[in-house]
């Protein structure tokens, strides 16, 4: 019998079919964390780790675990994957395709009769996008450490659901699943698309990654006096809505572009009580800030609070951050492997940092973890038109495969 | 017996009863059109017009009629009223003053054995707020020929219900109220708070109201491109949350304070996908815009579309008028026989033009047409703080009974 080898036809028919779930016209893709299409894939990803004979389980972050059963069972196991969930207009391969290149390293493992020295996890992380249940990579958070069950629990969607209450829900609906307890795992390994233009740009197929950008994530309310639109003066007014205006604005002159490498995001803004013909009386708004350097971001953060202390007024406004995620490295064992695996194959492959953040970034924190980048077509993400070529899929489920042969007997 | 006077106590309790429809903590309303709440309006309004033998009918377009049969009922009839629905987070006062002053009017002369020359027709006009179903004023546009019933009825909420299943759904409530045909109306008077400053601030309890200043509102759509926010360079992106910012800081400069009585508001703003780490694809909003002189409102809004033509870029800017409402004139002999009944009662008034849009700016195209305002506090509207004294209340009832006493005989 031949060694473990990637089945690129089965790898691609498979991420065809999960992008069916929750597609819509155009290629995109809607499965937001613990919706109906959220079960939907993990009804399939358990079916196909039947097939294999994967024993399924969960853990009290509903993030799902596809366990192939290695020689030694006490030993820590390998874990590789990334998320299933999607953001509401998103595209194919943002996370899924980690998954399922996790699922077939591990599927041509057991085709291939190879039996690993321990136990290897595919791991499906919660909510790693935060477009449903904010803010996001909670299940590897809560895996991580990082955050509470608690107020991963009580976050509430734009319907007053209750995260806790959607957790409970997927796991009624998969009654069978094993309930896994904390464990510490020997190395994490999570392939996924590059969501940036340097890849396809230089014609290679491989990111090795070298860290994750820190990332800076506040919540800003502006509040000001709703009024009636065809009554009064206008500087008598407290307009939310027009403080909102000034204050985006200069963030975006202060803050996104005053320095190359930064990401200055406002992607979500909520007016009340927005309606046409009353002057806002509050808006509330994310902004997403991102620099390879923790002092820059440290800096552009506090710049964002002096704008927002200048702007906003008439208007109150008040700045809460929710997420502050320093930048970090990846491990060097795990980067060499990944080095290695591509020259075997003879796939280009050059080292980058991260621009997106990735739940990588929380299980570095608990055990040697690593990255491995392939291209998207014009850096692309979070879009229908996300895409990424069938070459390059194969390739970086070939790399993960033997950088998992590489690591099973340990680091 | 006496001659027809107005109860200042069942009027005053009558406000207060109806604002408990729909009353939210801090004295704040929520009684949307044609909502469960509208509906619990209309059986009170039909049941206090069941004590004195009023007839309810309604339309087509769900216009609510109470009427006091009179003396020759083939004679066009009076009307008076406003509307009972609410902005999301409105007040006790705007659109159910009116009405319940005609309710009172009408009351005091059944009460007193008066019966008018005419029919006297209390109306309630539907959806006068326009938020939840846009654009407002939909039942007296309908009622005076300036919108389709087709137009109305094609109207969705938020929640996608449309404007003609909920036209169905109230009439549908109300089996027994017999269907108006369209008719023409001798005259029309509708008492109103100011919702502005200048009563209050000049101690006088009574505006008359010479006419309505003309508005314009357009929906804005502003077109970029998503992406991920942590991923894609500041310099390549189309972001249309931060045109929204750039389009609105300029129109606040270049339209809302290019006049000391121009009126301009963003109420509206909707953001897609509105995800916070995803770049956002398209910002659509309304802009609202009034002025007492056409000539300067049309220029004004020429220049909206200039400035989003001009700051929308890199993202695409459409701008689509969705009302352009003329302003108008009252009818001079109704102003008259208002500045009549103040002084009659003692109380002082005004000739002042209307900020606010109102649907007697629709039935003055149909029949002679005025309206009352009395003061309303600090000149708040369209927020729980709105406020108007019982004092003032009382006065615009006394004066809009006598008016309507004034006009029975005809005009």
């Amino acid at each position: 019998m031949s060694g473990p080898a990637v089945d690129g036809d089965r790898l691609w028919s498979r991420l065809m079919q999960m992008a069916a779930i929750g597609g819509f016209d155009g290629g995109g893709v809607n499965r937001q964390a613990l919706s109906d299409e959220d079960h939907a894939a993990w009804a399939q990803m358990i079916a196909w780790g039947d097939e294999i004979g994967l024993e399924p389980s969960t853990d009290a972050a509903a993030n799902l675990f596809l366990t192939l059963p290695g020689s030694d069972r006490s030993l820590p196991p390998l874990m590789a994957g990334s998320h299933l969930d999607s953001q509401p207009t998103g595209g194919r391969f943002d996370g899924v395709f980690g998954v399922l290149a996790a699922l077939e390293a591990v599927t041509a493992m057991a085709k291939a009769g190879h039996r690993p020295a321990r136990d290897i996890v595919v791991v499906a992380w919660m909510n790693e996008e935060g477009s449903r249940f904010a803010p996001g990579m909670m299940g590897s958070e809560v895996f991580a450490g990082v955050r509470s069950l608690e107020a991963v629990r009580a976050a509430k969607d734009a319907e007053g659901l209750l995260c806790g209450d959607e957790i409970d829900r997927i796991q009624a609906a998969f009654p069978n699943l094993a309930e896994r307890v904390p464990f510490v795992p020997e190395a994490y390994v999570e392939p996924h698309i590059e969501q940036g233009p340097e890849l396809e740009a230089a014609g290679v197929p491989i990111g090795v990654v070298s860290g994750i950008q820190g990332k800076i994530t506040s919540e800003i309310t502006l509040t000001g006096q709703a009024g009636h639109a065809g009554t009064e003066p206008m500087q008598a007014r407290k307009d939310a809505v027009m403080a909102f205006a000034r204050v985006a604005s200069e963030l975006q002159q202060q803050v996104g572009l005053s320095d190359p490498d930064i990401r200055f995001t406002i992607g979500r803004v909520e007016v009340t009580p927005n309606a046409p013909s009353v002057i806002a009386r509050e808006v509330r708004f994310r902004t997403d800030l991102r620099h390879p350097s923790n002092d820059v971001l440290d800096a552009a953060a506090a710049r964002i609070r002096a704008v927002v202390a200048r702007a906003a007024a008439p208007c109150e406004g008040h700045v809460q951050e929710l997420v502050n995620a320093p930048s970090n490295s990846f491990d060097p064992v795990l980067q060499a492997r990944i080095c290695a695996a591509a020259d075997a194959h003879g796939h280009g492959h050059r080292r980058m940092a991260s621009a997106a953040g990735h739940d990588a970034r929380h299980i570095a924190r608990v055990c040697p973890s690593a990255m491995i980048f392939i291209p998207c077509k014009d850096g692309i993400s979070h879009d229908p038109s996300e895409s990424a070529t069938r070459a390059d899929v194969i390739a970086g489920a070939e790399v993960l495969l033997d950088v998992l042969l590489a690591s099973e007997k340990g680091m």
